[in-house]
């Protein structure tokens, strides 16, 4: 997709209606495109009328045609247009004074072409609003209401076309086919799926929050994302829909930089920071993958689960395998799952079933005798369901791939599992060996015998049920939270910025200082170290003797930003004569630099701590972001920074201070007083909410060090930029 | 699997004849049992006689059965046991009689049934040594030599059987079946499986030495392993397959702690630790994988290159998605494939076949105009295979997955392209979309057209090419270095240990504290900081004066590790009375602390620099290992440690410098000088050299800390432990 234009947003119930047409024109239907004769074939079982538009008029397809859309006799509810850039305006405008109201433009040369195609684009949009049209595209295939049979899509879609509960948005038109393979190889069934094109009007963000607000079939919603138009609104029904217990999977491209570049020479569009969509994504629930196989399963998996989250990350594995169980194992570690040991009650269950050459324990290899025993599985399933250590409970079975000569024992079989599992007490989840497709009959099995989902084998399976059980405590937060309460929407008490300013005498500056932003700061709760702004060095050397010994003496100077730069800071001063001799250099420093200078500061020095750098940072397209990380190496060697889009609540603020990998250090670092970690906390959370409370006045605030000893916090230095 | 005992290498002539049986008696046969029929089933093409054991006589699997294998007129090449564990003594015995010398043993209740088990493993080894058997197991499910269609293997094999040049080694019987399905699904052809089970005879790297030196059938070795019971013969046969050109790919478990415990809990074996495993595997070109997805892709890419390295990492995509090139670009960085800007030249010819729409770059979206010109893929990849910044192409391709009503024109469109990319310069991999099954009627694409290897979807793709390069940077690497040398084997010269030892009156001790064992290290060439050991306080100053103010004063005693945790080391001493004050502080503390004082070490004191730490540890499976780290924070809290098994090479050890997360430190981090990495890596070579010189009498040497500061680099203390 790439867009230049922008419309305002597109409600739910104009797309209820989009989606759900009542009859279809192909406009540009011919025999020699595959497009049309794609798009045709797909609509071969849509229960309304399907009109062929061919300027020539002969037959399409094997069907007659219409030389012009004004030759219907009916109502055309949706246009599908395949048509070269120059034809598209003129049957635009035939379809407007027709009356139709939704277009599919397949039409690629918009946007995507430079300066000329945006031209064209924003006419296109222009045209669509004065004529009350909705418009999916250009440049996209349309879409798959699989839910209701409407299919106006312009790719084959190779049957079956597996109808369930995941609604798939995709801002890849080409993409658009390889989800739809891959959510049918895993037996994902499909309510929606909508290949956006280039966003002229209707965005992904619009198709969300029809799927999110409005669409009852849709359970889960997977996307795959090149950029978002409205991150605010984004986040804004990201809420609500994690309220709701609708979960959003998302494939969002541009991790790496290079991706980044792609995207953005893709899209056109800003994408932001990917640590901050990162960021921003985790804080609301919307669950990240990095493959289409991971973005199938792990939707799949979640609308398995209805909505409901796991109850919890220790799960008992029951498995065939030794092998397979350490492969789990890894696994397991890498996504977060625990695997506690069972309890010796367990232990007994299980042990008087399985052989005695069996080690039980947690991954159980209940061993080949599975092949011996029906009920081996199915006793140390219930055994590892009964164990308090247990959340859920994850069992390795194969779906088969061919069907025996007779198949009647093998769907009882798989009824009788079906209906066990049903009676569990928590859930059981099946797990293939290694990623398969689902094969028709495997397909067949599931359907007859009403079989839960199975994991595509160990590798994205364990990714899935990582992936899931991320959403599972963000939604259990959410309800702890309460419903009633949107933290996107949720911004601090607005600050009096002009009213400090005034009663300072600052006037016109996009950056304030230190001896600004630290008062400031200070005034609204964030603990700075204790200064005083000296006009001589007589007045520096009363203060000092005030802050007490050893001090530090730094230019104050409105428009110098870094005083140590220039010479401006002198640290750990111990005498009267040291503060006359530091007060006297870092002036004459000031105004060698030509600086307004106003003086100079004199704080305590302070003694060696750990050292933090707090601020927040204005992105692209997220806004305000708050980022926050050990100073020095760890900064510049190690990028160990955490980072959370405002606003953001005081839990999630000592989230990220646990989630530095550095954090070790908050410990007490060789023989270092451990920090309180609720201190440094609301010293943070002091920052954002004065962010939030500056809004879009802010451009970025800087704290540098904030220097923690034990449960002792204090910023030694501040910056505030202002937007210009 | 899981052994106790051990038994000397089973060499692979012998295998040659265990893998190639001319007649097999399946003992213990029954129509009750699913491995009897299984095996039987499997065996159904084999061309030679296979005779059924069934102490009844009965009919079994429709076919007459014997009492006793001594009732078998003709040879019995190789028996497959299948009985209660009290039944294989006695027939062992049969077969001994009988002259049978091959012996796949699947029955459990072995080693890894603990004390009793271990006995009769041991037993049934001692049989087999003492009669000339070769065996296979217990506890395994045999194996499958796809080349000479010879499968006694226990677990049903699903048609077809794909042959090829991939031989795969399985420890877990288990996972044997999922690696067949999942090579299947691939299209990744099979020479041999061999599913190990307790290795009581043959072990995992006896049937690699057979794949490697033996086999010519076999290309590529694929191993799923737990452990890995003799290190060195591994990465000796590992060395002769880099220099052959045959790539070994291993998934190893236990790479999480919880993996450890669990493989090891089913092994009873020394796994070592999983980070030296790495290291290991990286030196001696043994490619690793986390997934048996990966280990079947990966093994089937680097079959399809035939044991020719790729040229270099610099790839051109050509693809037909906006979205695919972005997904690309993210895994390439994951990967570390890199995808360089397209020449003008190459650019100019791409947009002479594009449509104007599309945004001509690498990775480069051809469009959906891909469905409309069948000659615009092929010529963007021939522009892209002219491309002189390109060494390969990768381009996007799906094998179809059912046959249209007429297949003759996909065969003919398959050839054509297949044909076209053997005319090309440089090698062209196709790539799927997401990993789908090949399917039957995709098999009979490719076998019909000979059509190259297709990567199945991007995700596992790329991690094949990222592995591929890999295998072919090592493979490059061990050409330059030249066939005829084997870095696994080569070992410094002895050090005369006992003769310094001697020269300085030390006795009897596993441990030599900093003032032996820096004498020890500087003579074998580790710069170590200038010192002087002396014994009175006079004798102190005097030396301080000669090494020059301010100086280190530490307490010199025999038995005493730790000086500092006890007092004993004082910094930074100015002035002669300081060092008297100093010398009688640590010597009195030695004393307090009960040590065998011999006096004090003075040295100079250094400024600030860079810290590392470097030493040899001894893993208990894989030996002597090369660590090397920053000090301070980088080890306690980030554990940037790198590591070498030894021997190494002093390339490697500056491979292992630059693969440290804080590398970016010896750039000179805050105005410091740069380090001099080649000064670094020789200093860390030495401390490598002298281990191995010491070989097996060493147990740890550490250098803690090796202070750089640019050019100058010194080790600052040292500790050496002996094996008791």
């Amino acid at each position: 997709m790439s867009s230049v234009v922008s419309a305002d947003q597109v409600s739910p119930s104009r797309l209820r209606k989009f989606f759900a047409p009542t009859s279809v024109a192909l406009v540009g239907a011919t025999d020699k495109s595959r497009w049309s004769t794609s798009t045709f074939g797909n609509l071969k079982n849509f229960d309304g009328p399907v009109y062929l538009i061919n300027p020539r008029g002969i037959d399409v397809h094997g069907t007659p045609s219409y030389k012009s859309v004004l030759d219907v006799e009916g109502e055309i509810d949706l246009a599908y247009l395949m048509l070269p850039v120059p034809a598209v305006m003129p049957v635009l405008a035939e379809l407007a004074q027709k009356g139709t109201k939704n277009i599919v433009l397949l039409t690629a040369g918009y946007g995507e072409m430079g300066e000329e195609g945006k031209v064209r684009e924003q006419e296109l949009l222009d045209f669509c609003l004065a004529n009350d049209m909705t418009l999916l595209g250009p440049n996209g295939n349309g879409y798959i209401n699989a839910a209701d049979g409407r299919t106006p899509y312009g790719l084959a879609i190779t049957p079956p076309l597996v109808t369930g509960n995941v609604g798939f948005i995709t801002q890849s038109g080409g993409l658009a086919s390889a989800i739809l393979a891959q959510a049918q190889a895993r037996n994902v069934g499909i309510s929606l799926l909508c290949a956006m094109g280039n966003e002229t009007m209707v965005n992904n963000v619009d198709v969300l929050r029809y799927l999110v607000d409005e669409d009852d079939n849709t359970h889960v919603i997977a996307m795959f994302i090149e950029s978002i138009r409205n991150p605010e609104e984004f986040l804004a029904i990201a809420d609500r829909a994690l309220a709701k217990g609708k979960p959003i999977v998302v494939l969002k491209v541009g991790r790496s930089e290079a991706g980044a570049r792609v995207a953005k020479a893709h899209t056109g569009s800003l994408v932001g920071d990917d640590a901050v969509v990162d960021a921003a994504f985790k804080q609301h629930g919307v669950i990240r993958v990095n493959s289409l196989e991971d973005l199938c399963m792990t939707a799949g998996l979640l609308a398995s689960l209805g909505g409901k989250p796991l109850p919890g990350r220790r799960v008992g594995f029951v498995t065939a395998s030794g092998g397979a169980c350490e492969i789990i194992s890894d696994r397991s570690a890498d996504e977060g799952l625990e695997i506690p040991d069972f309890e010796p009650e367990t232990i007994k269950k299980i042990e008087a079933v399985v052989p005695d050459f069996a080690s039980v324990q947690n991954p159980l290899d209940v061993t080949g005798y599975i092949l011996v025993s029906p009920t081996l599985s199915r006793d140390c399933i219930q055994a590892a369901v009964d164990d308090p250590n247990i959340d859920f409970v994850v069992y390795s079975t194969d779906l088969p791939k061919t069907s025996p000569p007779d198949p009647e024992p093998v769907f009882a079989q798989f009824t009788a599992t079906a209906q066990l599992l049903r009676t569990m007490s928590k859930p059981v989840i099946p797990l293939g060996s290694t990623l398969l497709d689902v094969t028709d009959f495997a397909r067949q099995v599931q359907q007859r015998s009403d079989f839960p989902y199975v994991l595509g084998g160990i590798d994205h399976g364990i990714t899935a049920l990582g992936r899931a059980l991320q959403w599972s405590e963000a939604y259990r937060a959410r309800q702890v939270r309460g419903a009633g309460e949107a933290p996107a929407g949720h911004v601090g008490e607005a600050l009096d910025v002009e009213g400090f300013a005034a009663s300072r005498g600052i006037t016109g500056r996009t950056t304030w200082a230190e001896h600004h932003a630290a008062a400031f700061l200070a005034q609204h709760g964030v603990p700075m170290v204790p200064q005083e702004v000296v006009a001589d060095a007589d007045a520096a050397v009363a203060a000092a003797n005030r802050v007490g010994y050893p001090v530090v003496v730094k230019l104050a100077a409105d428009d110098i930003e870094h005083k140590s730069d220039i010479g401006g800071v002198k640290l750990n001063l111990t005498s009267d004569a040291d503060v006359r001799e530091a007060f006297d250099a870092v002036v004459a420093a000031g105004h060698k630099a030509g600086g307004e200078v106003v003086g100079a500061l004199v704080q305590p020095m302070r003694g060696a701590g750990l050292e933090l750098l707090a601020g927040i940072v204005t992105d692209p397209a997220w806004g305000h972001v708050l980022a926050v990380g050990f100073g020095g190496v760890w900064v510049e060697v190690l990028r160990d920074t955490s980072l959370r889009v405002l606003p953001v609540e005081r839990d999630e603020v000592l989230a990220a201070l646990k989630s530095l990998r550095g954090a070790k250090l908050f410990e007490g670092y060789r023989g270092a007083e451990a920090a309180d970690l609720d201190a440094v906390a609301d010293a943070v959370h002091a920052i954002a909410k004065i962010a939030q409370g500056l809004g879009d006045k802010l451009e970025s605030l800087e704290i540098n060090p904030l220097l923690v000893r034990g449960g002792n916090v204090e910023a030694l230095d501040a910056l505030i930029t202002w937007k210009s």
